[in-house]
C-alpha cells in the first residue's frame, strides 16, 4: 500500500510517519511506499520502506496535486495547512493553501478516477476552530460550524467538500477535528494556545513558564500520540455508517488550567508547580475566551477514536515519548 | 442607490425587480439604477429608474464579476444559481456557477474595496438544502449543515465564505435560506417539489393535478411574495447583532399535504379537491423523505423576517398576485 502525507515535516506529520514506519503496515496491509510532502524537508525515519521519498514542494501550487495523485496512493493523509494566525493575517494565502490547495487534491483524485477506478481513503486534518461562539456547555456532533477565523472557515469549507466528494464516490473521506495537542514537544511558539503546553513542559524540565490566564479556563486536549492514533483510525475505519457527516470532533480530555496544574503536581511535585509564573495577558485571555472547553464527541467514540482519559495520562505520554521515562 | 441583481430573470428575481420598481426606494433611499443580470433577458418593468439595464451574461464567467462590481452597487442581490437537479447531474458546472461564481462576486467586492472604501450589502439566496438528514423534529438555528446534494454543499460553502468576508469587513452579507416557494405560478416543472404547488395551482384553475406522495408528508413553505419580502428585509436590516451567523433559515408555514388540501377545500371547495389525482411515485416520495418539515427560525424572526401564518394565507397571496382576485 502506498501512502501520501502532506505536512509530513510538521510535528504531528513526523510522528505519524514514525509510527507508520514502525508499524510497517496500515489496517493489516504492508506499507510499500511513503511520499512525504512539505515545504521543508521531511525527515525519513530509519527502516522506512524502500519506496519512500521526501518531496519539498507547496502542494497548493498549480499542477502539484495532479503529480502527487498520479501515483495513485491508497491512503492520503492531508495535514498541510498554514496555521490560524497566518491565515488571519494573510487572507489570500489562507484561502489559497487551506482551501484551494485541499480542493486541488480532491479534484486531482476525482479526475484520476475518470481514467480508471480509483477511490483512495482521504484523511483530512480539520480543527475545532470550525466552531465559534456562542457555545453550549458541551458541543454536540450536530452543532453548526460558525467559525470566527478565516482558518476555521477554510477548514469548514473543505469539510463540506470532502463530504460531497465522498457522497459522489470520488474519494472515501474522513475529517478529523483535532483537539488542542498537549503537551507539544519543543519550544514555546507564538500561538495563543502555546501556554497550555508550556505550563507543563517547561516545569517538567525544571524551567519557568508564564501562565497568561486564570485557573478556571477550560479547554479540550489530546496528546500527540492520541492525534497519531486518530489519523490511523481514520485511515482504517469502515466509513459506511458515516453518511454525509464525514468530519468528526475527536474525543479528548476537558480540563481547566487548574486541573492541568493539579496533574503536574501529581507528576512532578510542588517544585514544578512553583515554576509556573502568573503573568496576566488580556490579549491572550480574550482569544482563549472564544474557545470551547467541552465537546460531546459521540460519533467519533462510536467509530472507535480514542484519546486519553485524564490529564495524568497526557503527562505520562509526554514523559514516555519525549523524556524517555 | 444602485442595485445589482443576479438571476433577475428568474421567477423570484422578476418579482423582486417589480417590487423594487414599484417601491422606488429601498430602506428609505431612492433607487437610481438597477442592473439586471441573467443568462436570459431580464424583463424591465414599466417605471423602472432611468439607469436600469438588463445584461445577458453568465456571472460566473471570468471577468464578469469584476465588471459588474466596478459600478459599485450599494446593494447586491445574488440570486443566480443552477438548480439542485442540474448541480447534481453536472458536478463541475455546479461548483463553477454556484460556488466559484459566488466567490468571484465576493472577491470582486473585496478587491474593489482596496481601491477606495466600499462595503455593499450582499444578500445571498441560500437554501434549506444546506441541511441533510437525520433531522430533529424541528431544526434549530444552530443545527449543523450536512447537505445531501452538491447544490446544498455549494450553498453551505458560500454561506461560510459570506460570513468570513463579512467578519473581515469586506462586505455586509446576509444569507437567506428560502423555504419551498408555494404557490409557484406557471407550469409544473421537473423538480421533485413541483407537486406542492401543482396540487393547488392546477385545481384553482379547474385543472387536474397529480399527487405523488401521501397526505402525511410535511414540508416548509412561504409564498413568492414572502420571499421577495425576505430579500428586502435582508437588504435593510441592521446586521450588527448577527455576528458570525450571517445566513438564516427563513420563517415559513409547516404544513402537511393533507393540510394543503384542507386549505384548498376552504378556498375553492370539494370540486377543486376532486381534481387532485393520487398517483404514487416512489421515486419522488423517496426524495421528499430526505427533506425536513419544520424549522425553528428564531433568529430570522428576531431580525424581522416575516412569512405567512398558515396555508390559507399562502393561497390568498396566489389568488391576489396571480389570479387578480
Amino acid at each position: 500500500m502506498k501512502i501520501l502525507i502532506t505536512g509530513a515535516g510538521g510535528m504531528i506529520g513526523r510522528k505519524l510517519v514514525e509510527r507508520l514506519v514502525a508499524d510497517k503496515n496500515l489496517g493489516g496491509k504492508p506499507i510499500t511506499g511513503l511520499t512525504l510532502v512539505d515545504v521543508v524537508e521531511s525527515p525519513v525515519p530509519t527502516g522506512a520502506p524502500k519506496d519512500t521519498k521526501p518531496i519539498v514542494t507547496d502542494f497548493s501550487e498549480k499542477g502539484v496535486a495532479e503529480t502527487l495523485i498520479a501515483e495513485r496512493p491508497d491512503v492520503i493523509f492531508h495535514l498541510a495547512a498554514i496555521v490560524s494566525g497566518d491565515a488571519e493575517a494573510n487572507f489570500e494565502m489562507g484561502y489559497k493553501i487551506n482551501f484551494n490547495g485541499s480542493w486541488a487534491l480532491l479534484e486531482a483524485v476525482r479526475i484520476e478516477g475518470q481514467k480508471s477506478p480509483y477511490k483512495p481513503r482521504f484523511v483530512f486534518a480539520s480543527t475545532l476552530a470550525v466552531f465559534g461562539p456562542p457555545f453550549p456547555d458541551s458541543i454536540p456532533d450536530d452543532f453548526a460550524p460558525t467559525p470566527s477565523t478565516s482558518y476555521g472557515t477554510q477548514k469548514a469549507m473543505t469539510e463540506l467538500m470532502l463530504a460531497d466528494y465522498s457522497r459522489k464516490g470520488f474519494v472515501d473521506g474522513v475529517g478529523v477535528r483535532l483537539p488542542t495537542i498537549c503537551i507539544r514537544p519543543g519550544k514555546p511558539n507564538k500561538a495563543a494556545s502555546s501556554f497550555f503546553s508550556g505550563i507543563l513542559r517547561e516545569p517538567l524540565a525544571g524551567q519557568e513558564a508564564p501562565l497568561p490566564v486564570g485557573d478556571e479556563v477550560r479547554h479540550w486536549f489530546a496528546s500527540p500520540r492520541a492525534a497519531v492514533g486518530f489519523f490511523l483510525t481514520a485511515a482504517t475505519i469502515d466509513t459506511s455508517p458515516l453518511g454525509t457527516q464525514r468530519s468528526m470532533t475527536m474525543p479528548g480530555v476537558s480540563a481547566t488550567v487548574g486541573e492541568q496544574i493539579a496533574a503536574l503536581k501529581k507528576a512532578a511535585g510542588d517544585k514544578a508547580v512553583a515554576l509556573i509564573k502568573r503573568v496576566d495577558d488580556p490579549f491572550v485571555a480574550k482569544i482563549v475566551q472564544g474557545w470551547a472547553g467541552r465537546y460531546d464527541a459521540k460519533l467519533a467514540g462510536k467509530m472507535g477514536f480514542k484519546a486519553e482519559k485524564n490529564f495524568d495520562e497526557i503527562i505520562k505520554v509526554y514523559q514516555e515519548d519525549e523524556m524517555n521515562q
